[in-house]
């Protein structure tokens, strides 16, 4: 079964998932040389299943009420990646914290995109607590998962002007473009092992061509 | 006296005054159009204060132990700036924290230039923070000044690249770069009244050409 080979990703999205949708249009081009194995979600409703199903990828909603604890959660998340060879976690929207049961399997493999360049605006609706300090640039982040939240080691970052004509929204959607940018090339590095980590600095080769 | 017509900076440096040094010489030549009045420092070997006389600048140690308070000193401060009709404040490396006796007769129009884009890393060692971080996005922030330290409205901010072979020296160096160019570019604008202040965001209108 050669498909079980190399990167097998799993995205976790809560949402409507555009990060997650730009994720599984560059494996499905080949852009990142991995095969999406599943999506999860916390929410039902989350636009991200629709998505995902469209896309022809298995999409499972995993209902938190069913399981008596976060850790519980997350070792039923777990194994749902487990028995599908996930070697590679996306959070992609994810609205929940992920526990010491979701990280230990999954140690150095599980990565979040950030719409701001963290350290600044951790938390809640990023872009808005840019706009709303005003700050001239504001960017994204791609890091990789800890337990505290948004504050792993640091993939890569794209920095975004904010303009005088701004409104959180734009800010927001001109973000989200870079956003779906280093997330691709990012999974992109982690797919193709080219990617080192040295305490908190994380060292990208570049592609072969 | 038309010297006292128009924009007088008053500049407060600790160390060795390289913000200072490119903001004198912007005013020197015409890029700003400024005059420097005076350069204060509280540290008596301060290398800008022998920068800013060789560059023909009046250059005064006030002595942080001849006064009574941070009050007091700040009062003294004023004092020296207002003689020389100072309506413009720029810190440069000036290591003391301000206080209300300061800002009060200078309200919105004290800056700072700070080695990051704030609100990552305020406070000492900036750079050094950003590279233990691992950020891939550094910079520099100029921002007004207010009492809670490195807080105040963001006037202009530069994203400055990490690469993978800096060490915080080298990465301080190019941020240093960008801080010359946004210092002068953002006094410029106070010089040519061309900034708009609402709340915490501020508006630069472009100069004539």
């Amino acid at each position: 079964m050669p498909e079980q080979d190399g990167c097998v990703i799993g995205i976790l999205a809560s949402g409507r998932g555009s990060n997650m949708a730009a994720l599984l249009e560059a494996c499905a081009s080949g852009e990142i040389p991995a095969r999406v194995a599943v999506v999860l979600s916390d929410r039902e409703q989350a636009g991200a299943l629709e998505t995902a199903r469209r896309m022809g990828v298995d999409a499972v909603h995993l209902n938190p009420r069913q399981h008596g604890s976060r850790e519980g959660y997350d070792r039923a998340l777990v194994a749902e990646l487990r028995q599908r060879g996930v070697n590679l976690v996306c959070l992609a929207g994810y609205m929940k914290l992920v526990t010491r049961e979701f990280l230990a399997p999954y140690a150095g493999r599980v990565l979040n995109i950030h719409p701001s360049l963290l350290p600044s605006f951790p938390g809640l609706d990023a872009q808005q607590q840019a706009f709303d300090y005003g700050v001239k640039v504001a960017g994204c982040t791609v890091h990789l998962v800890e337990l505290a939240m948004d504050s792993g080691p640091v993939v890569m970052q794209a920095a975004v002007p904010v303009m005088d004509d701004d409104t959180a929204q734009s800010l927001s959607a001109r973000i989200l473009e870079q956003e779906h940018r280093i997330y691709v090339e990012a999974v992109c590095a982690f797919a193709e092992e080219r990617v080192r980590v040295e305490g908190r600095r994380i060292f990208i080769r570049a592609p072969r061509k």
